[in-house]
């Protein structure tokens, strides 16, 4: 599209945190004029009354419902519950207006849908346009799409981390993705564990063992990078990857750190090769920094990059490959503007930030 | 200037604080363009080496000696050590360079700066080019100068937080500035006070009862201001008003709150004319949030703004103002991109972060 | 009390900060027997389904309901909410018990508990026996005590820091209390601005100019010192001292720094003869530490002492004092347990901790 | 030993962190008396000068040289380095003392210690009276003994989740230990990246991939484990158990999480099964609570407890088996003081702390 091109974009959901990202994101983006901001809520207030960081920018909007955020932009960011979305989406495309979905509903295919989350889709027609918008991977199917289907924090995390290993065969039987997740993941509602006095100076592990939903983008996507090599499309089946994904609550706002286990049957491997591996693997990719340093989360706070390592045990044969991520940045509202710009063709890295915020 | 024109900036110091974030908004500035960063510790480096969060970027620079900086530049940052910069500004002013100065060597006059620094300044005869870049009290003298001395990051809060009520003979004989500050303030040097294991759950007060140095700043724009009112004069000598200033770290790594206090003779002010005097003072300024709400650090955080409110207690007759900023953005670095725009004429938010960064 | 005895306490109100902080201490008790911990939440259950770091010790006991703690205990500390402590209290004189009372019930007297907390008391009658357990100021009433009002965190806080100044006439016009306060002041309930995301990185004024009603202890205590040196009278009335008490939330679990700002008409005390004025006001006080040095609120985390120093301002003539404690320990359960050791002639320090838990 | 005996305890490196909280427990100790205590850094002050926390107790104590401190005291506990420790243990066994070495040198057995650091052990002969200070697995010989070595912090974590799959042969052929550890672990020295600005908000994962020293004592214990069931003997040489541990550093003082993944043989397990498995294993050990929550670090911050769980994933075979400890309580200090009850056989959690700090 032209330079010159402006899009008239509205946020449901914008009193979440990931709608708090956006809309900083978005006030920055040369191609994107925020017209409208939905919030039950906060209904008919300035965007202040929810958010202390942007008091008084903004000025002459205030918080809507949903019907007119649709009816008055033409690009729809979607930051609500999954559950709740479905028929969001269902009536923005309805409306002829494109979707980019930050929630669940539109990621898995109908079947692993029913699977994880015990619930019949309502909307399972707009399956055959959701696009799942991991970008590495399936860029080249998502410029002109109508509907991408923003993937989940975790998985995101987990997938980069992993990705070059299943593309080239270097996946064992087992594999393990020990993740590290700042509390912003688990959103604005509050919750007695997520108190600051209760959620301060703890490691606390939950939903492991299997019972985490992110676990089937990983399985679905390492699937179908280990038979597809790096382009991917989204509305193929394979074989999945069978993980043990077993997620951790730490003390900090922010930022997601992957450690991936697995054992190839190929041992003889160097952290040398797979560091050369990963840094082809994500050559063309401006928002991946591949390093020899083991990355660490504040490293991209309130960045959209991922940042990689990987390393060989020589003493056990495990390969460890880690990824960093801010949740809300390529986990969430930063790879969201990511997929908006590439639907509509403009610069991958337009409004979002690749330094991070140090110290 | 022109919307097209594109400024040789370079930044001493770029291995600390200041200088990071120096990095990150001109990283993003329409009008900069980073052509060297001084730093002796990592002479020859990437930027990588200095800084996890901008690994990868600028990859055609490393770092170099000052005189690099200095000759391939057109306008130089200083975020060094005060004592320090002095030579390093006179070098470049020699060679025909602007100058922002970060390090308090051209805040005072030499005068004062003698009294609280200890110390002979080694080139008095820039004095008389010397701004003092609090850009909502000073703009009228910014644009076209040579050399602007970035204030402190302290002084700013408490004088954006007193400066309506000295202005309008509101200041009565007492003026307490009770300062709760992050630690990234004491810079990036290790001390055993600043171990994570040492700060956190801590809130420590220290250089208390008129030692520390930012006290000579507020004393001297509040001795303007209520002689001047708002529009002031860099080297305008006028009688100071008395301040105790009295700072405490407190467990974050950014933002600064100051709680300040005083009993005007004039006792039947209410809240609500404060709230309006306030925002009248401020109705021009970009960066300035006057709000009703009391404002909090985290707010600010990575944002450029200050946010800025008031009270009055009726049951003591004091009125207490309140002021918070992010000490590298609207103390540090983003203040000296904000002076470096009206340096130049070009908008003053060029660059700069208005939204914070939330949660 | 026979270096044998032991009291068999109740603790109603068990599943707050407060309480749990009491059954760690009571534990540890060698005069202490917990025979009943009430809770309506928990009722019926464990010790571990409301305290994970409880969990498996008083495997025999579970939480039951007021009733069964005041008939069981011989001793009842109240760690309930103000307003539904009286009658609670009430129950338990009627009964013959002695309490501990944690709440705000019975600190004040009752005009100026009705002016504060919007309230008529329900049960006036037991004022007259009600004793206020700040146990350095009034410890020559409490033994045998039947009802103890321990203070409040930020009021204990404040009161210690200023009380040598008030006893000594070294006040001023002006009294400023500006106090940083540990998250766990707020309790367990949770709440937005509490929740980990929202409350880390940030310090927030709240109740400023007036409205918090721990304003009430301190300025009955200040004037009473002010009248009577330092062994008070809990039901004395005397002129009261006004006080500007300000409190700011800090991003941390525990701990209290009040920075406390006045300026006596005697101009020429120095900091050494305010440091040596406090160590004697201080000396028979086990549970105060004065010192040279500045406190911080690490220095008491988890333990039950005060620690206490002063600075003069000789350029604004300002007396700065300083006082930290942990809220949960002198600023609650400590102090309550403290309480119980002079009601019953125990060592003072008994069950208390001395050292705090650094780093 | 009668319940009357005082043991003249002393402490090397009392100026670390070790040294801080061994102070703390055996100043609450019914059996030991502090005699003297050991920093170079702070020969001749008081305990303040080196830690607020204690400031005015032990108040006629000074720090002194090593020599005083064995000449003085009947036991030693050593919170020396490793490598310098050795020769002050053999000063000490020399001179007749009982030691508790909390370094590494005598943890291992010769070889291994040579392999893993790098070494020559300069007092071999003390090892065949060195037992291995795990109370848990090695209670039964360590009664009397003249020198234990307290395990390593990270050691004890996973050793402590594993043990009862390897003693009843659930290990599968990948053994992989994920550690998140709170930033006291590396000690009070300062560095950058424990500064609180760098170390905040952060995860990072540091010595992976078979570079930590820990690894060479879970290998060792796991392998005793594995032919020997519980009651292990120090000097036994059995195969070892290779071990994939990986360490991560979490913006938290202080707590470990281990989380622990193998994936044995035998498929059919339930997580029910393991349960009561780990239940039986740990019943009579009064600092292990077995749970059916997963643990998580907060509940033993301060406390001398581990908390542990397992979980089976059923999807994938895995068993995660999950264990939280305070690194400096049951970690260090609380297992070292807990090695000197069963030394002298006192009471196993004399001096100790069972409920954790909370919030």
């Amino acid at each position: 599209m032209s330079q010159q091109t402006v899009i008239r974009v509205g946020i449901l959901g914008a009193s979440g945190y990931g709608g708090a990202e956006l809309i900083r994101r978005l006030l920055q983006h040369p191609h994107a004029d925020i017209v409208a901001l939905g919030s039950r809520q906060y209904e008919g207030q300035a965007i202040g009354a929810c958010w202390p960081q942007l008091a008084g920018l903004l000025p002459d909007l205030r918080f809507s419902d949903n019907d007119t955020v649709i009816n008055t932009a033409d690009v729809i960011f979607c930051a609500t519950p999954h559950g709740a979305t479905a028929p969001l989406v269902h009536q923005a495309l309805t409306a002829g207006k494109r979707v980019l979905d930050l929630s669940a509903d539109y990621r898995l295919n109908p079947d692993d849908y029913h699977t994880w989350y015990n619930n019949k889709h309502p909307h399972p027609e707009h399956f055959n346009v959701a696009r799942y918008g991991l970008v590495e991977l399936h860029r080249q199917e998502l410029s002109g799409s109508q509907l991408i289907a923003v993937p989940g924090c975790n998985s995101s995390t987990a997938i980069l981390a992993l990705a070059p290993l299943a593309a080239h065969g270097l996946l064992g039987e087992d594999v393990i993705a020990n993740i590290a997740t700042g509390i912003s993941g688990a959103g604005r509602a509050v919750a007695p564990a997520l108190h600051f006095t209760e959620a301060s100076d703890s490691v606390v592990p939950y939903k492991v063992a299997g019972q985490h939903r992110h676990t089937a983008e990983i399985e679905m996507t390492l699937g179908r990078l280990r038979t597809q090599g790096k382009a991917l499309s989204s509305r193929s089946v394979t074989d999945k990857v069978p993980v043990s994904f077993n997620p951790h609550r730490v003390p900090m706002s922010r930022g997601i750190l992957a450690t991936c286990y697995t054992r190839p049957e190929q041992n003889n491997i160097t952290t040398d090769t797979l560091l050369t591996l990963y840094n082809d693997f994500y050559q063309d990719d401006p928002l991946i920094h591949v390093q020899d340093a083991l990355p660490e989360t504040k490293a991209v706070y309130g960045s959209d990059r991922a940042i990689i390592s990987v390393r060989k045990d020589d003493r056990t044969g495990h390969i460890i490959a880690f990824a960093a991520i801010d949740n809300l940045g390529k986990g969430a509202a930063g790879q969201a503007v990511q997929n908006f710009n590439v639907m509509h063709d403009f610069e991958e890295t337009s409004g979002l930030n690749l330094g991070g915020v140090w110290p």
